[in-house]
C-alpha cells in the first residue's frame, strides 16, 4: 500500500516536469524564451518536484539516477523496475499531451537531432557523461546525511534524502548543466542527463535514431558518480565513528 | 481578534502580489522586460509574500488555492467566503493603482485578450488547468508535515503551512509555469492560475469577456490537485504511525 | 566594544552593496546588462550582505529602515544616529570609489535624473512610498519570531532577525522592486527604497536637485509598513500566548 | 585516510567548477550566453558544489580562499599545499579537456587578455583584489557560527562551515561579481578571484602574461578580509561569552 504513494509519486512528478521542460523548448520556437530560460525551466522544475514529490519517493523522475542509486547500494534493487516503468509512461505521456496541445507543430522536443549539428558520436557520448556525472555528485552529496548516521530501513533512507537544500542544489545542477550543454545541437535538447527525457518523445514521433546514446552515457555517467561518492563518505563516516566513540 | 490579522494579511499580500505583477506587465510595454523578467517579477513575490504573511494567513492570495485547501479538508469552510472577498478586493484594489500610475495606457495586464491569439476555449481551459493543477500539488507537496503528524487545530495547521522553502518552491512553480503557459496570448498574461488576478482587472477595465475560463479552470486544477495529494498522503501517514508504534 | 562591531558591519555592508549596486548601473552604459541584470544585481548583494552581516548588524544598510525600526519600538533610539551616518559615509565612499575607476563616465548611478523622464514628483513619491513599504513589509515578516517570543534584550533581538530565509526574501523584494520601479526614468536608478544610494552619489556628483524625494518618500514608506505590521503581530502574539497556557 | 576524501573532493570539486564555467566561457562565443548567463553558470557551480563537497572538504576551490583560511588561523597550514597542488592540478585538467572538446577554437577561456581592453594594471588589480575581498568577507560570514562557539578540532571546524544557506550566499557573491567585474576585458573572464582559474587555461594555452595580477590581488583580497572579519568576530565572541555566564 505504501509504495502506491511512491509510484505515483514518480508518475506525476516525472510527467510535470516533462511537461514543463519539454513545453520550455516547444515554446522557444515561438518565443525569444533564449537558452537561458529553457534551463531556468528545467532547473526549477526538478527543484520543485524534488520538494513536492521528493519525501514521498526519493524524487528519481530519471531512470540513471534510479539505476545508480540501487548500484550504490541505497536503492533496493526490486523497486528499480517499476521506477524506471512508471517514469518511461510519464515521459510520454507528457510528450503526448504537449504533441496535442503544439498541434501542427514540427518536433516535440526530442533530442535525436544530434547528427544534424557538427558533433561525433563521441563527444556527445563524452558531454552526456559528464554531465550526469555531476548530476548524480550532486544527488549524492546533498543526500548524505552529515552525520554519517547508518540507514536502518528504507523509508527512513528516503525521508534522508530530503536535505533542506537539496532540492535547490540538485535544480541548480541541472540548469547549468543544460546552459553548457544544451546548445551542441541546434534545437536546445542536447543536455538530457535522462534516458526518460528522451525515450518518451522518442516514442511519440517515432524516431529512435541514436537513443542509445542518451541511454548508455547517463546510466555510465550516475554510476560512476554513485561509485566515486561512495569512497568519499567511507572516511567521512569513520571519523565520525571515531569521534562519537571518544566522547 | 485573531481572524482579524488574517484578513490584514490576505489583503496586503493579494495587493503586492497583483501590484508587482500586474505591474511588470504593464512595465514590458515601454521595457523589454521579457517574458523572462515578467515571470521572475510574478515568482519573487508571490515566494516573498508567502514568507512575509504565510504564517498569519496560510497564504493563499487565490480563491482557487483557498477554495481546494477547503475541499481537502484543511481549510474551514466558513473562512472561504472572507478569504475570497478580500482577495477580489485586494486585486480590484491593486489594477485601480496601477490604472492610475499608468495613466493614459491601453491594457492594465488582463488576462482576458484571449481571443486574439489562435488559442480555442478548450485549450485555453486545459492550459489554465494543468498549471493550476502543478501549482496546487506543489502548495499541498512543501505544507505537508513529513512526520504526518495530526493537525490539533486550524492555527497550528497554519503555521505547518510554513515549511522552510515552501516559499521558494511555490514561487518557483509559479515562475516556470509563466515561462511555459505566458506565451500564447501575446500580451503576456496568459498563465492566470488565479482568480483574483483575471477578475480584479477585469472589473476595472470593464471587459468581462471569457472570464469565465479563468475561474473555472484555475478552481477544477487545484482541487484536482489536492484531491489526489491527499490520496498520496495516506500510505505514508499509516506507515509512520505503524514505525512510532514499532518504537 | 561591541557596537564597535556593529558599526563597522553596517560601513562595511553598505559599502559593498553600495558599490555593487551602482557599479552594476555603471557597467549598463557599456555592456547590455539590461534591467533584468541591474535588479539581479541589486537583489543578490543584498541577500548576501544580510547574511555575512546580518547577525552582527541587524543588516540595515539603509537610513529608511534603521528609522523604520525605531519607529515600531524595535531598534534603540539612541544608535540611530551612529548607523545614518555609517551608512551615508559608506555610500559617498562607495560612489567616490567608482567615480576614479570609471573617470571620464559622465553619471555616476545617481537617482536624481528625474525630471528628465515624464514622471511628476507626486508619482516618483507614490512609487519610492510603495516599494519602500514592499520592502519595510517584507523585513518585518521575515524578522517576526514564529512563536512570538517576548524580546529580552538588544543583542538576542538582533540574532532573532537572522531568520534563515530572511536575506532571501529581503533580496528578492529589492529585485522585483527594481525590476517594477526601476525603468521610470531612464537611467534605471529609479527604485531608491534608501536614502543613503540616493544621497551618496549625489554628494559626490554635487547634484541634489529632488534629493528629499528619496529622503521623505523611503522613509514614510517603511515607517507605515513598520507600524502596520506591529498590528498585525499583536493579535498573533495573544493567541500563541492563549494556546501556550492551555497546554 | 581522512585527508584522502579531502583533497578527493577538493580535485572533484575544482575540476567541475571550472568544467562548467570555463564552458560558460567558450559557449558564449557561439550562443547569445550574454554575461548574465555566464555569471549564472559560475555563481550556480559554485554553489552547487559547496553543498555537494563543503562538508568533506571545506569547498574551499580556491588558492586565495585557502591561503586566507590559514592567515585567519582556521585552517591547519600543513594541509595548505596539497590543497592548493590539487586546485591547480583540477584546473588544468578542466582547461585541457574542454581544449579537446572545443578542439579548433582560438581561446580557452584564460583571463590573461587584459591589455587588449583599456584597462591599467593597476585598475585590474583594483577589481581583482575588491571583488576577491567582498567574497572572503561572505564566506567569513557565513561560515561564522553565530553562538561562536570555540572550534575543538580541525574536522568539526569543517562540519561548521557548512551553513544552511552558506553555499547559496557565496555563490550569489560570485555571480554579482561576475557581472560587475566580468565586463571590462571583452572576452568576459575578467572576474577570476581565483588563482587557479587563471593559472589552469594559462598552462594550457601556454599564455602567461600579467599571470600574477590574478595571482597577488586575489590573496591579498581575500586575506585582507579574513583578516577584517576576525576583528568583527572577536567582539561578537565575547559578548555571547559574558551573555552565556549570566545564564
Amino acid at each position: 500500500m505504501f509504495f502506491y504513494a511512491q509510484v505515483m509519486a514518480e508518475l506525476l512528478g516525472t510527467y510535470i516536469l516533462m511537461f514543463v521542460g519539454l513545453g520550455s523548448v516547444l515554446i522557444s520556437y515561438k518565443q525569444p524564451l533564449t537558452i537561458v530560460g529553457i534551463a531556468v525551466a528545467w532547473g526549477l522544475v526538478v527543484m520543485v518536484m524534488i520538494y513536492t514529490f521528493g519525501h514521498i519517493s526519493g524524487g528519481h523522475f530519471n531512470p540513471a539516477v534510479t539505476i545508480a542509486s540501487a548500484v550504490s547500494c541505497k536503492f533496493p534493487w526490486r523497486h528499480v523496475p517499476k521506477y524506471i516503468g512508471v517514469q518511461l509512461l510519464a515521459s510520454t505521456l507528457a510528450a503526448l499531451t504537449l504533441s496535442v496541445l503544439f498541434h501542427g507543430q514540427e518536433s516535440i522536443g526530442d533530442t535525436l537531432t544530434l547528427y544534424k549539428s557538427p558533433t561525433t558520436t563521441f563527444e556527445a557520448l563524452t558531454w552526456e557523461f559528464i554531465i550526469s556525472f555531476i548530476l548524480m555528485l550532486t544527488v549524492c552529496g546533498v543526500a548524505t546525511d552529515h552525520r554519517a548516521v547508518r540507514y536502518s530501513n528504507f523509508h527512513s533512507q528516503l525521508l534522508k534524502q530530503i536535505n533542506e537544500l537539496s532540492g535547490v542544489a540538485v535544480g541548480a545542477a541541472i540548469l547549468f548543466n543544460c546552459l553548457i550543454a544544451g546548445w551542441f545541437c541546434r534545437p536546445i535538447t542536447g543536455a538530457s542527463m535522462n534516458p526518460a527525457r528522451s525515450i518518451g518523445p522518442a516514442i511519440v514521433s517515432g524516431n529512435y535514431s541514436n537513443i542509445w546514446v542518451y541511454i548508455v552515457a547517463p546510466i555510465l555517467g550516475t554510476t560512476a558518480a554513485g561509485f566515486i561518492y561512495s569512497f568519499l563518505r567511507l572516511p567521512l563516516a569513520k571519523t565520525s565513528e571515531s569521534t562519537t566513540k571518544s566522547i
